[in-house]
Formats: C-alpha cells, sequence, structure tokens
C-alpha cells in the first residue's frame, strides 16, 4: 500500500507537549499544518499553549506568517495519544525515554492510525528496531530526531530500524521534512546517539580532556570553537571544509597531504576521567565564562543570533 | 625589560609572502598597522601584493575602512626578513613547517630585533620549545596559531615555550590580539594541534569512521554538522552549549543527568583505517557533495556567508 502523497498531508499529531513536543507543535503550525498534540499531564496540557506561543516570534523572525493567535487556532491538546492522532497524516512522538512506555503508546498508535500514515519517533537514545516490536505495522515507524531546538534547528536525522521498510517510509520522512525546510538525513545503521549527538560527543570528549589537562580553561576552549572552527562549520561540514583546506586539489590532496598530521593528533587525544573534581572544574569554569548571565539571558543570546544566522543563511530571508 | 606598549605599536612584519602570509598582512593592514612583508622566493614577491589586494574587499564588507590602495601603500615586500624586521613592533612568522628553518630565521630576526617586541609563530606543527633553542631572547617568542583564513576568522592560538615568558609574551600577544578584534586564547601547555586542530581532528576522526562503516554518505555526516551543531557552535562553544543543554540546572545539571549517556557514545565511538578505500570513499562522496561547484566557488561562497555571519554577531556591525 503506498504511503499518502506528500501534499495530502494536512494534519499532524504530536505526542508529548513539553519543551520538545511544543518546540515541534509550533514548527509544524508554521508549516501551516493543523497540529493536534497530546499530554497525559493536565499541567502539561495547561502550559502547552503557552509553550508554542513563545517558539513563535522567532520562526515569525524566520519569515513565518500570521500571529500566534492565528497558528493556535490550528493547535489542540489532548489528553489521550488516540484522539490526537485521529484524522492524522504524520505522527511525531516525543515520549519519555522508556522503552516499554514507547513501545506500548506507539503500538497503541499504530491501531488507530491508517497505514499509509509514517510515525516518527523524536529519540535520541532509542532503537527504531526496538521501539517497533509490538506494532502490527512496523515498516511505517522511523526515527526522525530533531535538534534542539527543534523549531529553529534545521537538522532532522532519519534512521529505519530492521522491519522499517527504508524505501517507503525513510524515503518518505526525508522527502516530507526537506518539503518543508527541514534538511533531512538519511542514517543507514542503527548507531548509538545517531550521528550528530556522536559528532558532538567526540569533540566534547576531547574538549574537556583539555581542561581536565591544563590545557586551556573552559572558556578558552569554547573560544577555540566559536571562534574558530565553529564559524566554518555553520556554513560547511567537516568533510566540504577539508576539501577546501586541500587547496585547488581538494579532498585527495587534503587526503594525501593533511592525513598524517591528523594521525599524529589522533594518537594524542584523550580521554578525561569523569570525576566530581572535573565536574567542579566545568561547573566554576563555566561560571567564569558566563558572568552574570543567567541561562535564560543566554537560551535567549543563543536564538536571537540562531535566528539571525539563518536568516543570512537562507538564499532568500523573505520567503 | 618591559615590553613595547600595545599603543606603541606601529609597524609589523610578517615573514612569509604565501597565502598565510598575505592573508596576515591584510588583517594587519586592515588594523591600521605599516606591514613589512618577506620572502626570499621572487614570484611569490611578485604575487604577495595581488593576495593581499584579493583579501580587501572581503575585509571592507567587515567594516575596514579605505581603499586597498590606500591599504597597500602601507605595504612593503622585502627578499630578507633581516630586513622586513627593521622598524617593526611586532613580527608574525609563516615561513615553512620545518623545524630547523624556523629555529635558524628566529635566531636571525631575534638578533635584529629590539628586546622589548614580541614574535609570534603561525606554526600548526612545531613547538615554540624546540623553535626557540636558538635564540638570544627566547622568552619573547610565542607561537601565535590563526586559523584559516586569517583575515577573517577571529580565533589566534596562543602557545608559549619553555623558555617564553608566560606573564611577559603571552600576555601580551593575547593583549595585543584582542585590542584589534580578534580573539586569542591561550594554550597553557605545549600539545600537538594546540586546541582548535585537535577538537577539528577529533570530530573529523568520528565523521570519516560513520561514512566507512557505512552509517551515512559524506554529505550527509556534513550536513549532520552545517544544519545541526555547527549552527549552535557559531554562537557558543560546547561546554557553554550543554549549559544550556542542561536547563535551569546548567552545566552541574547536564553533567549529573546526560554524561552517563555520553559516555555510552563515547564507548561506541570508532577510529577509521585510513586506506586508499576510504580515500575513494571521501573522495567521491565530496564530489557528490559539490556537484559542479568549483573550489573556487566553494571558498568564495565560505567567505561570503562568513563574512555575513560575523556581521550579524558582532555587536556592532558598522564600528
Amino acid at each position: 500500500m503506498p504511503l499518502i502523497d506528500l501534499e495530502n498531508v494536512k494534519t499532524v499529531a504530536v505526542i508529548g507537549g513539553g519543551t520538545i513536543g511544543a518546540s515541534w507543535s509550533a514548527w509544524f503550525l508554521a508549516q501551516g499544518f493543523t497540529v493536534r498534540c497530546s499530554d497525559p499531564s493536565p499541567a502539561a496540557r495547561e502550559a502547552a499553549p503557552g509553550l508554542v506561543a513563545a517558539c513563535w516570534p522567532q520562526l515569525a523572525a524566520l519569515g513565518a506568517s500570521g500571529s500566534a493567535q492565528e497558528a493556535l487556532a490550528r493547535f489542540s491538546i489532548w489528553e489521550s495519544h488516540i484522539q490526537a492522532v485521529e484524522g492524522a497524516d504524520y505522527v511525531q512522538e516525543n515520549a519519555p525515554e522508556r522503552l516499554e512506555l514507547k513501545q506500548k503508546l506507539l503500538s497503541e498508535i499504530d491501531a488507530a492510525l491508517p497505514v499509509d500514515r509514517v510515525i516518527g519517533s523524536s529519540t535520541s537514545g532509542l532503537k527504531a528496531s526496538d521501539m517497533q516490536t509490538g506494532m502490527a505495522h512496523p515498516q511505517r515507524l522511523v526515527v526522525a530526531h530533531p535538534f534542539n531546538p527543534p523549531h529553529l534547528i534545521p537538522l532532522v536525522e532519519i534512521v529505519g530500524g530492521q522491519q522499517t521498510s527504508e524505501e517507503a517510509a525513510a524515503d518518505w520522512a526525508v522527502a516530507f521534512f526537506n518539503a518543508h525546510g527541514k534538511r533531512a538525513i538519511r542514517v543507514r545503521k542503527e548507531v548509538p546517539g545517531h550521528i550528530a549527538n556522536r559528532l558532538q560527543a567526540a569533540l566534547w570528549k576531547e574538549a574537556a580532556y583539555l581542561v581536565q589537562s591544563g590545557v586551556a580553561s573552559v572558556e578558552d576552549v569554547d573560544l577555540a570553537i566559536s571562534e574558530g572552527p565553529g564559524l566554518r562549520w555553520a556554513i560547511m561540514g567537516p568533510h566540504l571544509t577539508f576539501h577546501l583546506g586541500g587547496g585547488t586539489g581538494g579532498m585527495a590532496h587534503f587526503y594525501d597531504h593533511l592525513v598524517p598530521a591528523m594521525q599524529t593528533w589522533w594518537a594524542d587525544l584523550g580521554t578525561p576521567v569523569m570525576d566530581a573534581a572535573l565536574r567542579e572544574q566545568l561547573v566554576e569554569g563555566v561560571q567564569q565564562e558566563v558572568g552574570d548571565r543567567s541561562i535564560a539571558d543566554l537560551a535567549a543570546e543563543r536564538d536571537r543570533k540562531l535566528i539571525d544566522i539563518l536568516n543570512v543563511l537562507s538564499p532568500d530571508p523573505q520567503s
């Protein structure tokens, strides 16, 4: 049975109304969808519209049309995931990261949803292969992992499980997100951390090691990224960056001439000891770095700069 | 003897007139300095003013005043490094990465330069401790490692050697660069790759491993950075990013709650086998990613976007 045509997707169910669910909801609303959100917690249901509304000025700064009020007219919040998926053309699941809970939830959603609809899970730590075991139609489940904050960061990692239809569900999910301005990538094997979190983890492993070894302060290690390679990585990934680092010979030249130095560096990379002393060193180092800026100040600063960067990188910032 | 006051620095000697030397020269000219550059190669001396001029429109886009012609009136190119350092208040050395060559060059510069002037080396692969062995005044030598392209990227890594006066020369160099809009950081131990190249190497090790393992294409691994964490790293380094990832509990909460997941990912990180097959895979993958964009096209695209990002991140883009 073919999956629903992309142009027929009008309604999206978002399971979970916390920070991630609200951020996803705001993004789907900005794409013009009707959003049916669910959360078993009354407090979460109460808070959800406010969380969605809080994302709206940022989405408007990226080109979303209409007011938050107009968008919220297309938003509803339900106690049950079964209610939320009624009439949904796509489901984005953001339940807590507990396998049994997700298995139960996904098999119930699966039973309630027409078989031509794809289900994406925001999980960062679980495998589709494990989550889909109780589903009658496991072929339509994919991991669709966003990057925080989901309404701003374009990346979505699409990963299928053993029973997922790679050619159908995974292709469909990539096409669906890319049609609406996300940049979906295809993770072809189920590995812990998908891709972006593994790359972050690899970088931070060395960053924490350098702090622990006394090579530099927390702030200076941070600046070594944000005033250096981080500025390039907002534009191009590591391979393309090295392709340019190879001069006119590109990646082939880079590989032949710079990989020996790279291997010397690899041999010297370290592993931090994750003890109480390092915790203290990192907490104090971050405190020195941030001074009197609160976490709310810093988050607002990050989001404002993120929007500015996304707008200047966009081929048509006004669209 | 105290080092020269920052406000008395008027003339900078740039040793080496190739790509890095020309880029440094353009940046020093944009800060208002007189630049005395040297290169033993007649072809390099011929080409240098053109390389400097080619950087100028980019520096102008970042706020440099005056024309390239006006800037080049403050630029001279010499055959000998001894001629170049005459009257120099600071020396930036960019000779080829050969220890004996740098040792000879630096001891000759040292002999010709008043003792209150600091010498910075752009070396990415050598240690100040090894380069300073033949100098009569080794205390004034620091590594001042830029990040490509030096006239655009703010980062400068300052590293002293065993005989360097940390309190004098390294402090002076940090203050000098920061006074002119660079972001200089202090590397307190001599480690291979300083800091930024180690962090890049750590990330790319896993990136290449994921490609080799068939987890994702070269293009998708690149997008996993440039559409995800790369956008955040242009704004904040890894520790500050995780401080925000910890919610209201900041780094302490992050450490207590997310380090276990991080360690799971660390345990699964890989090491690519650097063989001919991987070279082929990377070269082909990059080719697919770039399509018909030449390296010159890509470099122009990167620099244009870099300038746009630097301008939106600057507190006062017109200054």
